[in-house]
């Protein structure tokens, strides 16, 4: 059973959580660049956490083998489920069948072929709802229903948030320098959350970075309390939900500022990471690169090298490059 | 002064070159992926080596590293020069840079504009010439009598061999399982004959992988001798020089067979390695792995894993993908 409070929430505990999940994930390599440094205007040694290469292309692979970890076997021999549209979703559904453990997932009928192609070969059951968050919490509940599995919640969770910080954990120990300053998209705030326990008594700056088509978390903090609605008018489809209840009083009290940035810079930064990385970036994953690259951040000045997660690098390669479009 | 000879073209040459240019190049990760695997009909294990990643994109950084570091200073303070349109201006180029050395680099007129920017960027001086052999040749005498700089060639070249055969070294210490076979993609033939080389009395067997549009060393092995005009009608653009002089009595007495593979599986298996490994490779560095989904390949029924080198990701992301043309 999984007996996480928020109490839990510390940085003690994310690397508890990375001890657990260790030898289910992949240590996602982390690269630099000294033509995008000197782009800069403060030139700051940049390191790159590619979590697109981590399994199932996304950093939710922490979160997901994390929280399954946490479940009893009674629990596990029931399966688990989830609703999601994107990452989520295949981690999930990845983390399971490497487990030997069935995953149900509901997905919006709107959703993307390869997003719902990669949840089906990683071996999930997959229930199609209405696209709204209505039906998604019905039909969820309903598969629940029928098959006893446990819902494992996309960020809004104590273990989902502990595992998403392991990435943070692992850039420190690979970087040969202390970093100034890490920065992580914001959608949910799994990742962003984490990053930020995880940081607590490093000296690391923490910083959020967020579309300005989603941008509920930088007005949250504006306003000093959670925007329960918000926009998706952005590219960056990972980004697209508000900040969750467990997420926000984190992100409030550890990070400096988030950072908001137009989908021209998600796209101008995703080309870059493409070109000089030589990586495949989902909008969401450039994000953070976005947010280094913007005049807010630049202005802040800060002195030394700056930690930035990539975060995935699931998109769709059927359609046209979004450079090109 | 380089004092190599071809006598030098031995497995401990390569050993001996890995040392001296480890500080200097990247140690490119290691990627698996199961469900490539499982596609196979053999369902081998593929172990895929990302050259890609390497500095300046492509393996080429290896053999540009080690001829600059078999030069005597007074040679290195004029400058080094060479002709090229591809990955091998680009790496010298750079290598060049970082020893603080002068570079020129001769291109024909109708080379790719990322591929000129990328010279240019290094800090090269770019003479332009009419893109025929001919001109390139003429207009490197021209460079050379009025700079003194020493030639780097691009593979038919004792250090550029020895060079490209660290990637296996590397390779062979980051797999952890003992390699069946290793591919390579063979253009001039300096990464084959350097894989090869690297390969000896390892037990590793060793393959080539061409396109059908620049098939000449395949052509050449059936014959038995070197072919020296090629066809390059081919959308793998690294791969449309005919194998070198020194490189192909090296294959051919080391390699067990180059398989050919046509544009359209090259372009296959170049879109299976961005939606499953998330990294951008150009078609030259999908070709090997091509190469082993072809039943010419499959029908070897190799036993156990297979390595395979991803020579390079420069591509030009202006252009539409080529699945999608």
């Amino acid at each position: 059973m999984n007996t996480s409070t928020p109490e839990d929430l510390t940085r003690s505990a994310v690397l508890a959580a990375h001890g657990v999940i260790k030898p289910l994930i992949h240590e996602t390599p982390v690269f630099t660049s000294s033509s995008l440094s000197a782009s800069l205007s403060n030139g700051n040694n940049m390191y790159f956490k590619a979590e697109n290469l981590q399994k199932g292309g996304a950093f939710k692979f922490r979160g997901a083998s994390y929280s399954l970890s946490c479940l009893a076997e009674e629990l596990l021999a029931k399966g688990v489920c989830t609703h999601s549209s994107g990452n989520h979703a295949g981690a999930l559904a990845l983390a399971a069948r490497e487990r030997g453990v069935d995953c149900f997932v509901v997905m919006p009928s709107n959703s993307a072929k390869p997003k719902i192609d990669a949840v089906r070969a990683y071996g999930a059951e997959i229930t199609f709802c209405e696209p709204n968050a209505r039906a998604r919490a019905s039909t969820l509940a309903a598969v629940q229903e029928r098959t006893g599995a446990t819902f494992i919640p996309p960020y809004d969770a104590v273990n989902t948030i502990l595992g998403q910080g392991t990435a943070f954990l692992e850039l420190v120990n690979q970087v040969p320098e202390q970093l100034a300053a890490i920065v992580a998209p914001v959608g949910g705030g799994g990742l962003l959350a984490g990053t930020a326990l995880a940081a607590r008594g490093t000296g690391v700056r923490v910083f959020g970075a967020e579309p300005a088509g989603a941008a509920d978390c930088a007005l949250g903090l504006k306003e000093g309390r959670r925007i329960e609605d918000v926009d998706s008018k952005t590219i960056a489809d990972g980004l697209r939900t508000p900040v969750g209840v467990l997420n926000f009083p984190i992100i409030q009290g550890n990070v400096e500022a988030v950072i908001v940035v137009s989908d021209e810079e998600i796209v101008e930064a995703m080309r870059l990471l493409w070109e000089r990385l030589k990586l495949v970036i989902e909008p969401s994953g450039a994000t953070a690169f976005a947010a280094v690259r913007n005049p807010a951040f630049q202005k802040l000045d800060i002195k030394g090298p700056i930690g930035i997660i990539l975060s995935g690098g699931n998109i769709d390669l059927s359609m046209p490059l979004p450079w090109a479009k």
